[in-house]
């Protein structure tokens, strides 16, 4: 018996939000200490691993370990169904081939359940190293967010450049040529506005813009990201989900074949 | 002469909303007691009737009864130009070919006049008799919008199971099966959050999602609806409009071959 | 070495959305006085003249005469990325092929450049001769482009017919006739919301609705809009910009065929 509940629909619609335009579907691995997803993305460049820790769920019960493979665009519809301050349940027999999504709501006077068929997936798992990256830089998620959108506009790929003074994005293209530069802050009333550069030592790096994008999409999880970067190695990118855990993704840099 | 004035162009607007993507055209039947409208949807499934009382009306004047056959996509262009607060006066000269319809603003300084061609449209009146309903339900508009809105994702029909406890709402297709279950309410703090339910005996029928998501672009009119169903006839769709009317919408349950 | 500064990129946004559409590319003459822009629409119909005097900026500078030739697609797409509270400095050398945005966040901790090419384009300046109009209208401007909006969906063109009491603007066509009369305002507690008409006497012009509602895409740069008009002379449609200038619209009334 697999039991999960939540106390408010919105981290969970948010989070299938953050992962759905990359996954068509999913693995979602439960076990004891809570519930694990790890796949590349559709066009298999960027990897995305969600953790959501048993201790974050306001009831967490799991009996045996047991994965379920899910469409990530039908389990949209079905959270779509549930209001925002709806309590969810997420459902699974041991050995069930479906898994059961009960909504209700703050009265009890309205509950949803929804039922949706399991998945066969492939999966292997990849072991991420530890690495201690050159550069981790902390800023506003919004922030980030504007500055990928903003950049797309003028180019494909986009230079993230990290120095001890800050960070600097770059695009170039038709329409001309784009320098974003965000000093690391002071002092910030908000501790969700504040810039943060930890440096080991200075990186220049190139990312795709459309994947750097579809990472923004998790910007409603977390007022901060994190940035972790070391040369010839994958960038990190890291929402926290409040006490529940974390979703990061995974993007090679590019190789500037017209630079080098 | 006919002349009808509505201090708020808002009620007509919704109205107009209400019944436009049904009916392309429609006959507004005016007597000394009112408006009356009368039609089978485009594709002759459903059957929409409006009924607006002269009562309501802060002016109304009916020399004698006249059928005036309306584009309903003209006039929905033409109320669009009324501000909300405008004040609208629709007006007819006895044997006129034209109908007129006045928009004034709060402070009189703008006044708008639209003139639109009457058409000859077909009409026959459809007796609908009076009915004792197995069981009546009434319930929040938005949450029978919503749940139309929700269970339409899984499958093209949807199920209403009406018992005593509640009211039920299924649909099952390729995505996974659903099921929303409505208790009737104890007690609430504001009559249009209240679910009642008036049972003589249990009903379980099987209506078109389509026409069912249809009807509730009547859900501005009225905080409530009211679901009246009884095996094997029409299932009546109800908003009441203020002070001034209502508007019914009905519509035949299907017979279900696999279930038979 | 030209440099001129906006405290908010609000007011640049909004005129860049006031001419974009009409206009793909525009030629800045920038001198000592300040910055003028004057181009044909795309479709050499209609005539757009902006100023922006110099003292109008919060810093300014020219050191010698120089045109720059702007593709307005391109500018616009950099605008997008600014804040509305950022400041906006445009930079350009003196004889450079290219012009630099630079926006600056209120606390100085991001910083974004954009450097654009610049473009040869041919210019020929017409004059516009002073005229003594027949009628000038003062009218708020949504509601100017609330009425373009609402007549365009009965015709192709609409008619303003001003005289002492009011402006009564019209359209017909399939949908119907409409009319809307605005008169002078006796008191108004905005200033804003006032009509006022100064005649000397009164007009009835054709104007193609298409040109009149691109026109009003300037809405958002003033509280009120100024109609100038006299027969056989373009329609001047005038948006103030604050303590910057103005931009003015231009357009020649239709000779209407069929009434003649």
């Amino acid at each position: 018996m697999f039991e999960a509940r939540l106390i408010s629909a919105t981290i969970l619609k948010k989070i299938l939000d953050a992962i759905k335009d990359l996954l068509n579907e999913g693995t979602f691995d439960c076990s004891d200490s809570g519930i694990q997803l790890q796949a590349m993305d559709n066009s298999h460049v960027s990897l995305v691993s969600l953790t959501l820790r048993s201790d974050g769920f306001d009831k967490f019960r799991c009996d045996r370990n047991i994965s379920m493979g899910m469409n990530l665009g039908s389990m949209a519809k079905i959270l779509k169904c549930a209001n925002n301050d709806d309590t969810v349940t997420i459902k699974a027999q041991d050995n069930a081939d479906t898994v059961t999504f009960m909504f209700e709501s703050p009265n009890h006077e309205k509950v949803s359940d929804y039922e949706m068929k399991l998945m066969n997936l492939d999966q292997e798992h990849l072991g991420i190293p530890e690495t201690d990256y050159s550069c981790v830089v902390r800023m506003p998620s919004m922030e980030f967010a504007r500055i990928c959108r903003d950049l797309a506009q003028f180019s494909e790929s986009m230079l993230i450049c990290c120095t001890k003074e800050g960070v600097k994005f770059s695009a170039s293209g038709d329409v001309g040529s784009a320098n974003v530069k965000l000093a690391q802050t002071s002092s910030v009333d908000k501790e969700e506005e504040a810039v943060v550069i930890e440096m080991q030592e200075p990186v220049t790096l190139t990312f795709a813009c459309r994947y750097l994008n579809a990472f923004t999409k998790a910007t409603p999880l977390s007022g901060q990201v994190q940035l972790s970067m070391s040369a010839d190695v994958p960038l990190v990118v890291e929402y926290r989900i409040q006490e529940l855990g974390y979703i990061r993704y995974y993007l090679a840099p590019k190789i500037e074949d017209d630079e080098s």
